[in-house]
C-alpha cells in the first residue's frame, strides 16, 4: 500500500467553472506540497455531459452508443486537460491523462462499460517522475481501441478504480455536498450527515438513488476495501462521510438513512399463461439487452394466467417497451403496459441485521399516512416500498421522524471523521 | 485509384449548428446513395475551438501545448460523433473515428504536429463494409501515443492526407464560401471567383492569408497531385474552384489574384554586430521554439552595426519577443522592437514567370496610392509588400484593379468547373 498517494475524485460542480478549477488546482496543489503524491481524476463540467446528448438526442432519437461514447467521452477529456493546464498556471507539474492513457480497459458494453484491468504503469511512471496525474473518469477503452463510458456517475468508479490499481491508502471523492446525510436534506430540512457508514449501507443507499455515489462505485470499493471519504469541494473544514468497511466498534443504528428513487416506472404484463419459464424468457429478454430491473412481483394465478411488474428506471422504459411487446407476442399475453407515476422510498440499517420488525414499523407508518404500498422489496440491510409517486416526500418526512434520524433526534458522535479515518484504516 | 471513392471534408461554419449537421448528412448520404464510397473529414463546430482555447489562456498565459492537443482536439471528436448520429438517423451506416482510429499518426511537434504517415485500414475496412465513415479532423497520435493536431485549420490537411492514402480520385473541400476569389470580396466588392487555378498560385494565396485553405493541405495536394474541390456547403449549384496542376490548356493570366495577411507583426532588432553567424543564431533560435517567420530584411551595415527586420504572425509575438531579448542580450544588440500595425498585399500568378515588370507594376500602383513600402519578398510567382496597416484596403483595391482581375474586366472562361474537372483529372 502506497501511504503516500492519494487519489482525489472531483465531480462536474467542482470543475463546472474556470474559477472553480482554479479552487480545485490550489486545493490539490495543496495536498502536493504537504508532500502526497496526488492523482486527480475529473467528471466533466457540470451540464456539458447533458449538453452533449441533448445534441445527439436532437439529431436521432436512440443515437447509436458507439458514437455516443465517443462524443461524451469529450467532456472529461476537456475539464482534465484544462485542470492539468490550471495546475501548470499554480507551478504544479502536471499531464492529463484520457481514459486511453491511464490504462482503464473496459469490455464493449458502449455507454455502460464494465472496467476489465487497469494498466497504470504510465501514471505510475508520470508519479515518479514528480508529476499531479489528471485523468479524465467515466471513460475507458475496449479491446478494439474504441472509447467506452463506464456510465453516467461513472468517474466515482474511475477514481475508485484507479486507487485499487495504485495500492493507494484511500481514495477522496469531493462534491458539492458535505457528505452522506440520513435523508435528502432539500426534502427533509433537518436530515443529519453521518461520520461514517459501512459499505453495505452505501451500497443501498447508492443503489436506492441518493445521488452522492455511484453504485458500482461502491462495489468496487467494497470489493477492494478501498475506503471512500465524501468531502465537499467548497467547505475544506467539513470532515465529510467515510465510507469503509464495518468495524466492531461502528456504531449501528437499526436505520441509518431514508432514501428514495423519483424517476422509477414499473412495467405490467397481463394475462401472462402461467408456466415454466415464462419469467426467465422475459427477464432473460431484457438482460439481453443490457436492462437491469429492479423490484419485481408476480401476482397469484387465476384461471392459468398471472400478470407479472417490475419497476426499472425511467430512462431506460423507451428500450424496454418494445422488447416486452415482442416477449407478450410470443408468450400470449393480453398486453402490457406502463406507470411512470411511481416511485421507490427505502430505509437502509446495517443494524437491521440484528433487529426484527423494522418493515412492519415502516409498513404501518406508511399506512398510518394513508400510503398505499404498491409492491415490496427486501435485502438484509434495507426495506423498500414502491408506492405513488405524490406521496414520495411525505414518505421519506414519515419514516425519517418514525426511525429518529434528525439531527435533533440523535447527537453526532463525538470523534471527528479525520479521527474515526485513522482508526478504520 | 480508387474511382468510386471521394473524401468530403467540411468546415466549422458547416457543421456549425445541429441543422447544418444534418444538412450535412443529407448531402453525405445523397453522395452515397450515387453509388460512392464516402469518407468525410469535420472540423470542430464553428466557435468551438475559439472557446476551449480561450478556457485555456483564461487559466494560463501560456498553456502547455500537449494539454492544449487533449484540449482542442475534443471539438472534432464531438462534431464526428454528431455527423455519424446525423446519418445514422438518415438511414445511413455511419462510424466515427478519432485522429488515432483513422491511422493519422504525427510527430510530437504539439499544437503544430506533422504527418508522419497514415494508416487506414481501419477506413478501407468500414468502407468495404459500406460505412460511411466520419473523420475527426485536426488531430493525430504521436509515437507515445499522445493526441497531437495539426494546427489551425489542419482538417482541411488531414482530408488531403486522407485522400491521397486512400488513393481517392478528388478531395472536396466544402466551405462557407462559393470558392477561391481574386481578392477578398469584403473588401473588393467586383472580386471575381475562379473556377480553376494551379497548385503553385493556390499555395501563394493559402500563404498569403488567403482563409480558403491552409497551406499544408495545399502542399500536401501538391506532392501528391491530389485535386481539390472547394465548394460550397450550403449552394450545391456553384461549381466551386478546382485546384490541380498546372496544365498546358490552363489560362495563365499574369496575375491572377491579390491577397492579404492581416494579423502581422515585425519585428526589429537593433544594433546588430555585423558579423558573420548572427543571422543564423536568430532564426536558428525561433526555428527552434517552432516559431516561422515571413519576410526578413537586413539594413545595410553602418559602423560595424546593422539592424535585422522580420515578420510573423502576430499570433506568435508572445513567445517569439522572449527569445529575441535573450538573443539580443547575448549577441550584443542594442533593442529589440515590435510592431503590430503592419500587414503584407500580394500578388500571385502563374503567368509571372513568363512576364517580365509585374514587380514594378505594383510598386507604382502603390506609390500612386502614397503607400509606403516597408519590406518587400518575391517568388517566381509572387511579390509580397509589407505596408502599414491602415493602408491595407486601399492597397489590395488598387492592386486589383490594375490588374483587371474584377468581374467586369474578365470574362469567367466558358467551361464549367464540372467540365474543367474532368478534363483536369
Amino acid at each position: 500500500m502506497s501511504k503516500n498517494l492519494v487519489v482525489q475524485k472531483f465531480g462536474g460542480t467542482s470543475v463546472g467553472t474556470l474559477d472553480r478549477i482554479r479552487k480545485v488546482a490550489e486545493r490539490v496543489a495543496r495536498t502536493r506540497a504537504e508532500g502526497k503524491q496526488v492523482v486527480v481524476v475529473v467528471s466533466a463540467m457540470a451540464g456539458e455531459t447533458d449538453k452533449l446528448l441533448g445534441m445527439a438526442r436532437a439529431l436521432c432519437e436512440s443515437p447509436a452508443r458507439r458514437e455516443t461514447d465517443l462524443l461524451l467521452s469529450s467532456g472529461e477529456r476537456i475539464s482534465a486537460a484544462l485542470l492539468a493546464i490550471a495546475l501548470q498556471a499554480a507551478g504544479c507539474p502536471a499531464i492529463s491523462l484520457t481514459g486511453r492513457q491511464m490504462g482503464m480497459l473496459t469490455d464493449s458494453s458502449h455507454t455502460r462499460a464494465r472496467i476489465i484491468q487497469i494498466d497504470a504503469e504510465r501514471v505510475r511512471r508520470l508519479l515518479r517522475d514528480d508529476h499531479v496525474v489528471v485523468c479524465a473518469g467515466f471513460q475507458g477503452i475496449n479491446p478494439e481501441g474504441d472509447v467506452t463510458t463506464l456510465g453516467r456517475g461513472g468517474s466515482d468508479t474511475s477514481a475508485v478504480a484507479l486507487a485499487v490499481a495504485l495500492e493507494s491508502e484511500i481514495c477522496e471523492i469531493y462534491t458539492d455536498v458535505k457528505g452522506v446525510y440520513t435523508a435528502d436534506p432539500r426534502i427533509v430540512p433537518n436530515a443529519r450527515k453521518m461520520s461514517r457508514l459501512s459499505f453495505d449501507e452505501m451500497l443501498e443507499l447508492a443503489s436506492l438513488g441518493a445521488k452522492v455515489l455511484q453504485i458500482r462505485c461502491v462495489e468496487f470499493a467494497k470489493n477492494y476495501n478501498m475506503p471512500i471519504w465524501v468531502r465537499s469541494t467548497f467547505d475544506e473544514t467539513d470532515p465529510g462521510t467515510l465510507i469503509c468497511e464495518e468495524s466492531p466498534d461502528m456504531e449501528q443504528p437499526v436505520v441509518s438513512g431514508v432514501t428514495y428513487a423519483k424517476d422509477q416506472s414499473k412495467v405490467t404484463i397481463k394475462g401472462v399463461p402461467d408456466q415454466p419459464g415464462i419469467a426467465a424468457k422475459i427477464f432473460c429478454a431484457l438482460a439481453d439487452e443490457g436492462i437491469s430491473v429492479d423490484v419485481i412481483i408476480q401476482n397469484v394465478s387465476a384461471e392459468g394466467h398471472t400478470d407479472i411488474s417490475f419497476t426499472l428506471p425511467a430512462a431506460h422504459i423507451r428500450e424496454t417497451m418494445p422488447v416486452m411487446e415482442r416477449i407478450a407476442g410470443e408468450v400470449g399475453a393480453r398486453e402490457v403496459t406502463s406507470d411512470a407515476t411511481i416511485a421507490k422510498v427505502s430505509i437502509v440499517g446495517a443494524g437491521m441485521r440484528s433487529h426484527a420488525g423494522v418493515a412492519a414499523r415502516m409498513f404501518r407508518t406508511l399506512s398510518d399516512h394513508n400510503i398505499n404500498i404498491q409492491m415490496i422489496s427486501t435485502s438484509e440491510i434495507r426495506v423498500s416500498c414502491i408506492i405513488q409517486q405524490k406521496h414520495l416526500e411525505e414518505a421519506v418526512r414519515a419514516l425519517h421522524d418514525e426511525f429518529q434520524l434528525g439531527e435533533d433526534a440523535r447527537a453526532e458522535p463525538q470523534a471527528t471523521a479525520a479521527g474515526e479515518r485513522r482508526k478504520a484504516i
